[in-house]
C-alpha cells in the first residue's frame, strides 16, 4: 500500500516568495537560505518587508491568488491521486498555499502555520523539526510504503526516508550531490518514475 | 494545525456490501459483523460468495461504479477540503473503494488492499491493527490535531484518540452508546460541528 508525497514548490506551483517578490516588486523578498542561512532571520526579514510595505495576509493571499500552478501540475496531480494515496509535504505555510492549493482541488498538504494577529502577519510556526522525515516515518508506522519527490536540498530526508526518492526539476548541484536518487524534469517522466518505483515495490513484496 | 478525519461508508459514501449486494442481488451478501462476528470468517464467506458467483475484481468495480456518493457527499467534502487537511480513515479495501473515491476527485484515503491473483480476488490484507486510531496517533505525533467524524462502532476509537469527535448519521445505539460526541444527521449539521470544534481547539490554543 503506497502513498505518494511530493514537495509543492518547484514541483506543483511556484516559488512563493519568489513570485510574491515579482508581483508586489520588493526585490529583497528574493532572498533565500542562500543569502541569508539563517532560516529564522530570513524568515524575520521576509516578514519585516511585508510589515513595512503593508501587506498584510490579505493582500499577500491576492497576490499568491494571482500565480498559478505549473503548467501540467494539476494533470499530473490527478493522475498521481488516481494510482497512489497523495500527501503534499511543504515547508510553506498553510495562509499562502491557500490560494494555490484551491487551483489543484485541495490534495492533503502537511505545511506550517503563520501567526496573524488583525490581519498582519506577526509570526511563523514550524509544525516540527524535519518535518518531511517526520511525516514519511509516520506513513510508514502505518505501513504503508513511500514513494517521494523533491527538487531540492529540504527534500532529501523526505526522499532518504521513503522507500523510493525521485528528484524533479532539481538544480544541478542538488542533482550531483545525490546521484543515488534518478533526476527527471517533466511530469512524463516524473510518471514514469512513479510507475517504475511502484513495480520495484510490488516485486520486492512477491520476492 | 488541524487535519480532518472521516470515515469513508455511511458518511461520504453508501455501504458497499450492501450496495454489491443490491446491483448482484447476492442477498447472502448483505451479512455484516452483527451476523458473523469474526471479522475473518465474514470476510471469507464474503469473498467465498463472490468466487461463486464468478464476480472478479473487475466486475465488482464495475458494479460499485454504478453506485454514487451519498447525496451532498461530495459538496461537503469540498468544502471541508477548503478549511482543514482532509483524510479518509476506512476499513474498506482500496480496489472497491476505488470507484467511488473517483466521483469524489480522490481524497486521500488510509484502508487495506486485496489480494488480487489474475483477475480473481483472492484474500485481503489489513494495513494494520486498530488502524483508525493508529492515523490519528500518527498524525498526533506530526503535531497536528485531529477533528474525527464517523457513524458506526469501528470509528470509535479514531474519536476517542481525535481532540473532537462526532457522530455522523450513527444509529441510535451507537449515539447512545457514546454520548460524549455529539450526534448530527444533515452535512450541515456536520459543517457547523467541524467549526465548533474547530473554534475549541483555537481557543484552547490561547488560553
Amino acid at each position: 500500500m503506497e502513498i505518494a508525497c511530493l514537495d509543492l514548490e518547484g514541483v506543483l506551483v511556484p516559488e512563493i516568495w519568489i513570485g510574491v517578490a515579482e508581483h508586489t516588486g520588493i526585490d529583497a523578498l528574493r532572498a533565500t537560505t542562500r543569502d541569508v542561512p539563517d532560516y529564522d532571520a530570513l524568515m524575520r526579514q521576509r516578514l519585516g518587508l511585508l510589515e513595512r510595505h503593508g501587506l498584510g495576509v490579505e493582500r499577500i493571499q491576492q497576490v499568491i491568488a494571482e500565480m498559478a500552478p505549473l503548467a501540467g501540475a494539476k494533470d499530473f496531480l490527478d493522475w498521481l491521486k488516481a494510482r497512489f494515496q497523495v500527501i503534499i509535504l511543504s515547508d510553506t505555510f498553510y495562509e499562502f498555499s491557500h490560494p494555490l492549493m484551491r487551483q489543484l482541488d485541495f490534495p492533503a498538504l502537511f505545511c506550517h502555520r503563520l501567526e496573524i494577529s488583525g490581519g498582519r502577519i506577526t509570526g511563523y510556526r514550524l509544525r516540527q523539526k524535519d518535518p518531511k522525515r517526520q511525516s514519511v516515518k509516520a506513513l510508514h508506522q502505518l505501513n504503508f510504503r513511500v514513494i517521494a519527490a523533491g527538487d531540492s536540498y529540504n527534500d532529501t530526508s523526505m526522499l532518504e526516508e521513503a522507500d523510493a526518492g525521485i528528484l524533479f526539476k532539481a538544480p544541478a548541484a542538488v542533482a550531483e550531490a545525490f546521484p543515488q536518487y534518478p533526476s527527471v524534469d517533466s511530469f512524463d517522466e516524473l510518471k514514469q518514475q512513479f510507475r517504475l518505483a511502484s513495480e520495484r515495490e510490488i516485486s520486492q513484496e512477491e520476492s
